[in-house]
């Protein structure tokens, strides 16, 4: 058994992981955020306990305990350097935790364990090298190489999402103008689907965010699935912005591989069949050799968990 | 002693290496491009017999052979899947050369082996990860993980001078519009400097150009760097487009060093300075962990024969 803790901005979640994979117990609990790593260890430490308690197993059952971290670590010196929502800095974590559990403790970015997640549950023996992306309020990436996670030099490797595909582009929150993030996102589609809507206040798209009193992610799609030519517009452009960044992964990595998760992800083959047509038309190596395939995430938003947990696997 | 060959569209180059990484002799002879691959392999195992003789080394004294292709490769298969300039396709150019010669052969893409040579000759214990970035008549890229060459799953991964950074921008020779090989390239500046003139003929830029009778890739930095206002414009976007990709490069892959060489590199400082303002400024971790160096490649022209002379290292 291992355990796997996804350690969020606003809640700490757990998982007991099997071999295969599977989430035989999860619980979660509030981050308090602004106390400090004592504090958070703390917290894990009694989710373990209650963890074992439930499952009616001891810590000897456990093999390892994995966290993922929404920020980067130094998993050799069981360190979570920084996170942007949670208040640590060179904050030794991993070495807390240690300290009620006797068990290796390993650190990851949290889309890092995400793709490692993916990565088990495809359970393809052809794939060595995969590439997730997860296209949420941000495009986050994590990269799958010879079955390990590839964090670069300094742990915060895989920023796919901070990749320019449109240089002097929209604005990302990084800092840069025109990222993959600032188009590929569902913030990206619900600012074009916004824009839309106030350059054709008729179209069925206005009218129907105007019933529903919100624009969110699924704005747009449901409208162009209902004909809307003005919100079909939106997603194609949505579409292609996605197509493009995964083009440049396809060109950089060629990996066997590409699983897209996130909520934009649930279009399922509306979304996959438009990107792998424009990916596959425009990707180096078409025809020669064998191109990554491209499919839906499988374990959604129980992927860090489990990737968490298997870093010890 | 290893033996590096370097297969061009117009040449063949061979270099007798020594394990410090010293080509100790050199050769070469004209392509038979349009021939086929068993033309190319007796070529090859004549500069092979020459270059023995000449260095008075018998084949004993010979690790291994290695050969860099401008294309892709299967090295398992020993064949060359398909190069542009060359008529091989699914050639077994190893399997065709090690008949003449019963040594190991390896097989890689020429923009890898050019990788690979400047990892060998950037000498540096903390190294591990980097990219090999050469501004030519395109952009090259070659990505060195944990001391050898990452080249995918298909072995044509690294094509970093077609990750799109201006998605819809200028026409690539992909196909695809906005790569980063369409701003960032020796033949971009060109054509920009050409623009440039043409809307400003009374510029320094302009006068130059017109008295030595042609626009090439220095046309426009030595405008520049004579005050020309004109041409300092053409020589800052260039250098904007650069470094928007090697910021790409950091934030996917977080490498300890990136190496830029092609004929742009030898602006040296007046390059690197400005590129190096940007990435740090704008990639992900500056302040936090440590960021790749970036610096001038050493080799040049002979990175390619050290590289594939290295393939079997």
């Amino acid at each position: 058994m291992y355990l796997g803790i996804d350690l969020g901005g606003t809640g700490i979640k757990i998982g007991m992981v099997d071999e295969s994979g599977n989430i035989i117990y999860s619980s979660s609990c509030p981050t308090r955020a602004n106390d400090g790593y004592k504090v958070i260890a703390e917290d894990m430490a009694k989710l373990i306990g209650e963890t074992l308690k439930e499952t009616n197993k001891e810590v000897k059952d456990i093999k390892s305990i994995g966290i993922g971290v929404p920020g980067c670590v130094d998993n050799a010196k069981g360190e979570v350097i920084y996170t942007a929502n949670i208040d640590m800095l060179h904050a030794p974590l991993a070495v807390e935790l240690k300290k009620y559990y006797d068990l290796p403790v390993y650190l990851a970015n949290d889309a890092d364990c995400a793709a490692l997640g993916e990565y088990f549950a495809l359970n393809d023996e052809s794939v060595k090298n995969l590439i997730a992306i997860t296209l949420g309020t941000g495009v986050g990436g994590g990269i799958i190489i010879d079955g390990k996670i590839f964090a670069g030099s300094n742990s915060v490797a895989g920023e796919l999402g901070h990749m320019v595909i449109k240089s002097g582009g929209e604005k990302c929150g990084c800092g840069r103008c025109g990222c993959w993030e600032a188009y590929a996102s569902a913030t990206a589609i619900i600012r074009e689907t916004k824009k839309a809507i106030e350059k054709n206040p008729d179209s069925l798209l206005a009218k129907n965010a105007k019933e529903e009193g919100e624009v969110n992610g699924k704005t747009a799609f449901d409208a162009a699935w209902a004909g809307c030519e003005v919100a079909k517009k939106v997603v194609d452009d949505y579409f292609n912005a996605i197509a493009e960044g995964l083009t440049n992964i396809v060109n950089i990595f060629q990996p066997q591989a590409i699983v897209i998760g996130g909520g934009v992800s649930r279009q399922g083959d509306k979304l996959l069949n438009p990107i792998k047509e424009h990916v596959y038309k425009y990707c180096y190596g078409t025809g020669l050799v064998d191109i990554a395939k491209i499919s839906i995430a499988k374990l959604g938003n129980d992927a860090g968990i489990v990737g968490a947990a298997f870093l010890g696997k």
